[in-house]
């Protein structure tokens, strides 16, 4: 049982304050402005249920999760978006362009919380199915992340957290783009978001044309 | 990678209206008289986060969970009560009674909306890891235990199903009985509520010896 790959699915991932909002906002307008059809969506999240169990995930009035309990809450939030808006605006021809997708988990639950990466192969596997055409990383060093998100205000729970569990972040998603070439675009989120947003464009282009 | 049974640890399990809440007052007062220490808790549910969890699973006002959404949140809540409530409270020698634990897993999301058995059991061995010392199904004919759960109104999402749906509860959970002897005790649920309790006080009187 392997994923299947989809062409018009782009994930955009990266760090706190790493520009994911403001790269996807240029990716849509650009795949607008050539007719097509886009889905902006973010994880976890993208419907109503998926933004309730965000909701759960972030907010730090009740007891915080268990590792274990987070896992499985951002997959469920995934098991429902991925049927409920990713699977049906493919299946229409539409792109689909997501602020996260599941290699988050791998970054957060796996290499940051420590999550057995096997475990959540597994979840990927039979509650997924899916994987991106492509995934662009924007890899942006965590003081720099953290600075910019800050002047944004208002630290949910998982931005609470300290430093050291950021750079595992970064590093689980570094080594997970080195793992998978062929999907993944790092790009140097650290420089002016104009330059970040041009290479980011030229890597949908590609897409486009591979898609097409 | 097999589950640890925990003899001080009773589950209660059977459909809507089956007697659950009714016989866990008899158990708990029954553990509390011979000078027990003894929680009493419920799933999905049993710490703040696993009870609003419970809200989404139980609440009809956002769109309706995928099989999958409901299997993960059922999980996430039982990961959260496993490690807060039944593991501290089982390490320090207390008794659990719990209205139902990972069977109605199997029963619901398994048998009744046809979930993997065999991804239900990896969940179970992954994110659960112990099972009851005793398991008491009180059942019930469906038509018998839907009555009686409608006499208290207002029906949840889950409660809302078809007929059909909770003979497949039914059938689960007495499939799962049947293969699981040594822990599971099958009390007839349909009778007087003191018959139905002084069996069950029967059995957990013989547990009580056997954990001793
Ligand atoms: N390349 C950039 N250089 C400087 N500032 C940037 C750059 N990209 C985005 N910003 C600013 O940094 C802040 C965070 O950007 P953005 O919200 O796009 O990041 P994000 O990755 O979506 O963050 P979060 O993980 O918190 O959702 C915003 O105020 C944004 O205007
Ligand atoms: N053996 C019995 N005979 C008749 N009525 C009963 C019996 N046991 C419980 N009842 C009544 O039936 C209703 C449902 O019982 P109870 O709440 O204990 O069931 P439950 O299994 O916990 O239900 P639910 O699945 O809805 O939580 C209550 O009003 C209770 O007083
Ligand atoms: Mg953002
Ligand atoms: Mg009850």
């Amino acid at each position: 049982m392997s994923l299947r790959a989809c062409p018009r699915l782009v994930s955009l991932e990266g760090g706190e304050g790493a520009g994911k909002s403001t790269v996807l906002d240029a990716l849509v307008a650009h795949l607008r402005a050539s007719g097509a059809e886009v889905v902006a969506t973010r994880e976890p999240g993208g419907t109503p249920l998926a933004e309730q169990i965000r909701e759960l995930l972030l907010d730090p009035r009740h007891e915080p999760p268990a590792p274990e309990t987070e896992l499985l809450l951002v997959f469920a939030a995934r098991a429902q978006h991925v049927r409920e808006v990713v699977l049906p605006a493919l299946q229409r021809g539409a792109w689909v362009v997501s602020d996260r997708f599941t290699d988050a988990s791998y970054a957060y639950q796996g290499a940051a919380r420590g999550g057995d990466i096997d475990f959540i192969a597994e979840l990927e596997r039979r509650v997924v199915g899916i994987e991106p055409g492509l995934t662009l990383l924007l890899d942006v060093p965590v003081t720099v992340g953290l600075e910019r998100a800050r002047r944004r205000g208002g630290a949910d729970r998982i931005e609470s957290e300290q430093e050291v569990f950021f750079e595992r972040v970064r590093a689980g998603y570094r080594a997970r783009a080195a793992a998978i070439p062929e999907r993944f675009r790092v790009v140097d989120a650290s420089r002016p978001p104009a330059e970040v947003a041009a290479e980011a464009l030229r890597h949908l282009q590609r897409q486009i044309e591979a898609a097409a």
